[in-house]
């Protein structure tokens, strides 16, 4: 696969030690892949052309590490970063393997937990600022409820805002000027999740204290988890400025969490976000939060790694390709894409306007054109 | 079934014209019951011991009628209202059926389908405040795409802002002391629908002209076509101080918009729903939108209408009695359920705090004694 | 658009008289295009290189009409077929519409209903053996329940099978020689369908009478609606040799039935059915049940035809490169592919076996990369 | 909770070991609760009034133990059975949480796997036959593809087909006289499971050798997935006579595969499901494929079963009381519900037929007070 698809940094492509670091571990069956090393994967990943990796507290210190213990694994990690020039852009905490989390984190009943929870939080904070990361990532997958009596969920938002609000003001108190971002989930493991999509999370941001501080990372998977378009999803996160940071991947509707390679499932869908990304010029990091097939040995992970840069290289080709299109374009024009930027106000314009009905009624709007012409540039036919 | 569950109107009961009247049309059938007068749906239901009746314009006033006609039609029907009693506390105004909106309304591409739109809501708007609603709900169901391209999202999103902050100012201008609340879908008619859940449309809210006149109207079947839990829909809703209005019906996950008889699918959900808004106090209507199956005749629709009212009310008894439940309320203090009031901070005495990990682990939450006794009171075992 | 992916009667596209001449017309919106005469349609298809046309008993003539108006009209459009050497290969009928079925056709509960549908059908199937269909599918869509109580679901396979049973009685005694496929639905117009599945029919199948006789009629939506594998559906379908005709569109997973232009959704699960359909030779008809968007005019509908059938040309040509594409066709040794037509047993031969489990679990299958090839083959770049 | 609602070994309850045995480990957390002894199973299982166990071969024996552990191993758990009358109805086999299963067990690529596959599973059916065990279930779960052009779907099918057949074959070579049965699902662990419903696996048995032997384990959960009617399938099953088994839990529409507690979600299906085994005199096992929430500790464990036990109970007794209810049955006979059982033929006599079809389409069948009645009963209001 040599060709014009060649990853390189500047493409800014990042993934988590946790995607090439997976072992196949499912509801149903045990590990099939050994313990990759965090720095193994650095090199790896950055003999590929990525830009970075991010992380979890303990995909790089184990829970429980001493401070010794700590120093020299982050010492080891920062090595192979210098070495291979790999950035840290991201990093988040994992509230949710440790059995002390099996009621919730930021909103468990348990007020230990929650003490807990913010601890651990804070120390990963601390662990990313070191790392240099500037997007604090928090996906709250624990933060839910099966037996639905068990839980006021107007008193968990209440407590997940205040941990938030705790974790802007540690921020803020160390000046490491990190924002953080929110990851959206609606369902597993737990039953039902709080802040379940893109929208229910920008809502809650703005409530918080330090609003500008947080925005959204939101996820392909999780979105479409759920059946809802998930470049709808980012443009709105857009529209509000709150996207911080982003989660490629592939999943089908209505399907456990499934975390494939970017454009393995649903190619249009993926070709209308990185559309999204690129025609908005997008710059922060395109991540791909997946993991390698569990049929996969060690090459199959590193030809998922490859498979998700070189597909996004792809799309963003095609969508580059499709602003030059003048036969789409024309059909841009036909459905009156344009028209769209323009005001339909003030009050009194509307007021006074009187349009023609039956005209506007039967005007036809050449969608199945257009649609067909981005098909066939998909297909590379055009 | 005469019994302690008859609806009164003070139990707040309102039905949309449009729901007693369905006609039973589906995507492969056609109409199976006769037109219903709209003063006959307010004498029946009425009779039924509902509070009041609610609706689109063009329910009351067909599309197009002469100001004379339309004179004609409200005074009729207000008469009716005079003589029962009846409220009409919410009206809607249909963007969805003219072909004239096949594209869009408030975010249609063309310009004077947007205007046409705006200025049909200005004049729904001058219907609700003639017949007394306080609430105007807005559903975008044709603003929404099916060929991706045809439609930049953000733009979309600039001109459903502009379409409601004309809307609120159009409100302010004439005093009528309307609040507007937004009815989020996913999908169905469109592809995929903008602000297609509760959470997208709370967030919207906080970027119009005039945030404090907007709330949300969710929808039982709405949040539930995309397994969402509806529930904690609401509670988000409740938690920002939008839940302006609210429709109450039944559906099945991931199938197309049923509108079934409130409680007929997810009698647990139905309860939870109910337990909120009675736990919480809800002053505001409780609203059904929803129809006959398509296998009932006349006395059908009424049946119909009778079983939304009384399951809404066992239901409410069951939450009464679960307040009251020794054994329920200690399987809650057992999970903790009360802890959650507590804040988790100040950051001080989060980081002075030493949780003991192992116990914190460990210890169990009985959410299965809890949530078995729960399901025992709604099988009426307690 | 003209290139080498011109459709040619050859290629045994057809479409059914309700897929162009649909109106738009939606659960939530009225008509929007005219009718279309389906002598016009006839020619129109002929023009754009189909190879036939399927159709309702009252997409032709309407129900009720005379013995005189039936045989006038169908006079005119065989002339129109005459004309243009067009086919119809398939012919059905229409058991939804009429409220008369809205709680059954075959499977009423009411005795008179279920001879009214079987009375239908029969009529239907002379149409159908007058215009020379080899096939006849019945799809029953009414044949469900929202109400489970009210329907008996094994008496109701009872009658099922009874009403198949007499109608190819019927077919045998006029010696018709035409086949019945059956098309499974899991939902909507019902809450649930019966034989909701590809499985679920063939299943049935085995109880007829005349099983030979009896085959199916898949459908891309349908299937996709639950989140089926579709193309595992119709390979099943074949190894129990019974795809009798095929039903292509495209759909979302978890939603209403979209019927959306073929390909337009779901772009490799379209190809790995095209593929199939290729690789497997089949030799019947490739017909599309799908329908042109609500936002299209008359145009719209000939660019939505023309693209359902390129998409298919241009997928078939990839299924072609697919099979002399070196790469991956070694990828598909590597992934051991061609083992699978090998037997596992004899049993003496497994019970004398000795598998080395630990050099058959740590070897990888090289999928990440057999699915990337794959997809740049979808793309265009190989 | 001590009424009426108790458990007895007649009431013929069973658990699979690994359900209460389950340490609540997920796709994103650790296991939470200590190993369980299955010989502590059966006693506590048979204190609180089950019929009995079944298991995986690996529940019970560890792959790879001696032959000698092996034996003393089911010795000490025979001992458990028979101090506690407590019996193993059914076993099966683990063929999904090995490395080795990885791309396939019966239908692997590599022909050493489906032999390994084919070998552990006559070694499991040696061992329910040692424990008396009538039923041998085969839940092919490995038996999948997420890239699908990893595998030929038809030549899968003819592998599977040879598998269950070299099974049947060893069962009889050994006169076990035991019966297989097939469970079904649609994903999780694989993106795509061969044999996907109820359907499927009912139209597989056709093509066996010894398709007597073979028919069906559904599980509610499994169809549920896919937003199928559990109750349909498992009517359908029994219409073939091929309902030979059947695992009970619950299960939200498109999600992750859940097995919660018998009927805390979708109270109404598992009435419907309870009344279809109860009225039709099913002779089998009530098992319980599910487990407690993760939240759980020991005690939550015995609550969840106590509660699945419970509840079936309740539905058992709301189903002969919905058999007495005079209202009820008066809605049955109102919505034709007998008449489903009347011959709609014979042919002559359709053809002689003149229904009155403005008669038949505008008669209503009362299904909204059908069903608000049967919801009322689940309620406990009658």
């Amino acid at each position: 696969m040599s060709d014009q698809f060649v990853p390189r940094p500047e493409h800014q492509f990042t993934f988590g030690l946790w995607t090439v670091g997976n072992q196949g571990r499912d509801p149903f069956g045990h590990e099939v892949r050994p313990v990759l090393d965090p720095v193994d994967s650095v090199h790896k990943l950055a003999e590929l052309g990525a830009y970075g990796v991010n992380l979890h507290d303990n995909d790089l210190v184990p829970h429980g590490a001493s401070p010794a213990d700590r120093e020299a694994i982050v010492k080891r990690f920062r090595l192979a970063l210098d070495q291979t020039g790999m950035k840290v852009p991201m990093t988040t905490v994992n509230l949710f393997s440790l059995p002390v989390f099996k009621e919730g984190a930021f909103t468990a009943n348990d007020r230990e937990v929650r003490r807990f929870a913010v601890r651990k939080t804070l120390a990963a904070i601390d662990l990313g600022a070191e790392l240099g990361a500037e997007v604090f990532v928090m996906w709250g997958g624990r933060e839910g409820v099966e037996a639905d009596a068990a839980k006021d969920v107007r008193a968990a938002l209440d407590r997940y805002k205040e941990a938030v609000d705790l974790c802007c003001e540690y921020i803020n108190e160390r000046n490491y000027g990190m924002r953080i971002a929110l990851e959206p989930k609606p369902n597993e493991p737990r039953g039902d999740i709080l802040l379940p999509t893109v929208g229910h999370a920008l809502a809650f941001i703005n409530e918080l204290e330090h609003p500008a501080m947080v925005g959204l990372n939101p996820e392909f998977a999780h979105e479409t988890m759920s059946g809802l378009n998930f470049t709808h999803g980012v443009a709105q996160a857009m529209w509000h400025g709150k996207l911080f940071h982003i989660d490629l991947n592939a999943q089908r509707i209505g399907k456990f969490d499934q975390d494939f390679r970017f454009g393995s499932e649903g190619i249009r869908d993926a070709f209308y976000l990185v559309r999204l990304l690129e025609d908005s010029g997008w710059t922060g990091m395109r991540h791909f939060d997946a993991h390698a097939y569990r049929t996969e040995d060690a090459d199959g992970v590193w030809d998922f790694a490859l498979g998700c840069m070189r597909t996004y290289l792809i799309l963003k080709d095609k969508a580059e390709r499709m602003r030059g299109d003048v036969e789409i374009q024309a059909a841009l024009t036909a459905a009156k894409a344009d028209q769209l930027s323009l005001p339909t106000g003030p009050l009194s314009q509307v007021q006074a306007s009187s349009p023609d009905e039956v005209a506007l009624a039967t005007q036809g709007y050449g969608h199945e054109r257009l649609d067909q012409l981005v098909n066939e540039l998909l297909l590379g036919i055009r």
